[in-house]
């Protein structure tokens, strides 16, 4: 790769390069610290928008979220506005983007000019899965794409991350779901400001029903959400784009909400904050697996793997220096 | 909590009393690192198994994982042998342990004096989740229990984590499963030494014979796994017990097979390597995370969490003592 000047491609985003916004993304996402270094030379040249709608976007697998977010994207389009499309992967490492790259994702959206897809290339190596999902958010911001939709793969902790890095969660549901799911629906309910329950033209009429009902009913027991914001749930079809207009309307109606109570800007900060925290362990642990590769641990038979790395740690002091 | 003696504790264990083997996994799942400490002064007081069966088991959610290891587990004390099973559940923080808890779960298991069922409770905040249940492998090995089966919680990241504390990774399967799960299950199966077609009773016989094409065709294309073991199938149920001796037998031959080869000790000691790293990330980690605590990054809006990051680096230096 040519050397690349910080404040050329800064610039080439800001006038919404869309190659240079790649570039960018790819770099915040390199498994070298250099690279991350340069990525992070850029953002700080980068304005930081504080308009901007950080959407999550989570359901199991086989809830149709590609096809939903494919019609939530066209939608959005249509009413003149960008869309930014990511993913957190953090089960990557595993199947090595596999999930995603299998398929021809949202075929229609990817030709649009006005909508940017960035499938997730995490590998687990350097920085967190939040920390590269934040950074390619910062950048398509940057870019103009002032609604970014993120969303999940995989089940479980991904929600959670997610979480730390939007504004919005929003959860796609089935209609009658199984029991096998109820504990880790519970903690997402709570994260949840809207609930989509998706794929409503091919379940009966009568399981829809129970769905929304299940859902109010839930609802009630969760504890108010730190934005004060009530959740909302809304039944429809990505398929068809059933209640997508609705749900824009909603998403809407959430974001003059925390404008007005001030929790949208509180949240960024402390978002800010906690990223920054997850910045700070990342590159001590960068120096600290330099340090091991360098001078691996050594095995001892009579010792357990506690007392070698504690072993370890007295004998090898590691500096932490960052230019 | 009365002063906990470690020599006593070790010694009970090695007795093997149930109340001072759970009492020793509590302290490894504490987050305090005094009681982390404590329970690596327990480890280190009690022999390692160099014979034990340390057995992964996954599969997505709905391919009824409880039922075949309460039917497994059964098995295995039928046949004379003591049985640990531990759960392994990355996504713990988010559900709070509702997914083990709520249900209850292997009754008849849990009677048994030669079964030891220990659910998972991580709650992410010191330590690794591997960290903790590699722990609570060795506490169990050390009490008598020589087959542990560890189950994974959640889809994605666990199977990775569980791999490296394991001897033999088993994936159970559905007949015909959806589209939707191909990325991460091929993923798994490159990990998998066992697979095992579950509710067979329950599928139309077409359907399972589909899978057992499916899987033979798959196996195919895998890369050789380092302990040069060839992966095998084969088809049952959990819940009638269909297919469990075949398996327990499979897995007797593969335990030969790589004792034989020894990629089992090679493998323990590469093992116990990796957990000494984490050991020392984790450890690095909490002596970070106790100064983000003491003096917490200030927000700057002017610069990027990135830029706070590297500040709160230069102008704190924190030293690493393990005592």
């Amino acid at each position: 790769m040519r050397k690349i000047e910080p404040n050329i491609l800064a610039q080439k985003i800001k006038e919404g390069d869309r190659y240079a916004l790649s570039k960018a993304i790819t770099l915040a996402e390199s498994s070298r610290l250099d690279d991350l270094k340069l990525a992070h030379e850029i953002i700080s040249l980068l304005p930081t928008s504080t308009t901007s709608k950080r959407i999550a976007i989570t359901g199991i697998p086989g809830v149709g979220k590609s096809t939903f977010i494919e019609s939530l994207g066209k939608y959005i389009i249509s009413q003149g506005q960008k869309v930014a499309i990511l993913a957190i992967d953090p089960s990557s490492s595993l199947s090595k983007g596999s999930i995603l790259g299998d398929k021809t994702r949202m075929e229609d959206l990817s030709r649009e000019d006005n909508a940017f897809i960035r499938p997730s290339a995490s590998n687990g190596s350097l920085g967190g899965v939040t920390s590269r999902t934040y950074e390619a958010i910062l950048l398509c911001e940057a870019a103009g794409f002032e609604t970014i939709l993120i969303e999940t793969v995989g089940v479980g902790q991904s929600e959670t991350l997610v979480n730390e890095i939007s504004d919005l969660f929003l959860f796609l549901q089935l209609p009658g779901s199984g029991d096998d799911l109820q504990g880790i629906k519970r903690g997402i309910m709570e994260m949840a400001d809207l609930i989509f329950v998706n794929k409503s033209d091919s379940f009966q009429e009568k399981l829809v029903k129970d769905a929304k009902l299940d859902i109010v009913r839930s609802l009630q027991f969760l504890p108010t959400k730190t934005s004060q914001w009530k959740r909302k749930s809304i039944i429809g079809s990505g398929l068809i784009g059933k209640g997508i207009p609705e749900l824009w309307e909603m998403i809407d109606e959430y974001f003059r909400f925390i404008n007005e109570n001030e929790y949208y800007l509180k949240n960024r900060t402390n978002q800010q904050l906690k990223q920054a925290e997850r910045y700070t362990i990342d590159l001590v642990n960068q120096h600290y697996l330099k340090a091991l590769k360098s001078t691996p641990i050594t095995h001892n038979q009579s010792i357990s793997a506690f007392e070698m790395a504690k072993n370890w740690l007295e004998n090898n002091p590691v500096e932490i220096t960052i230019k």
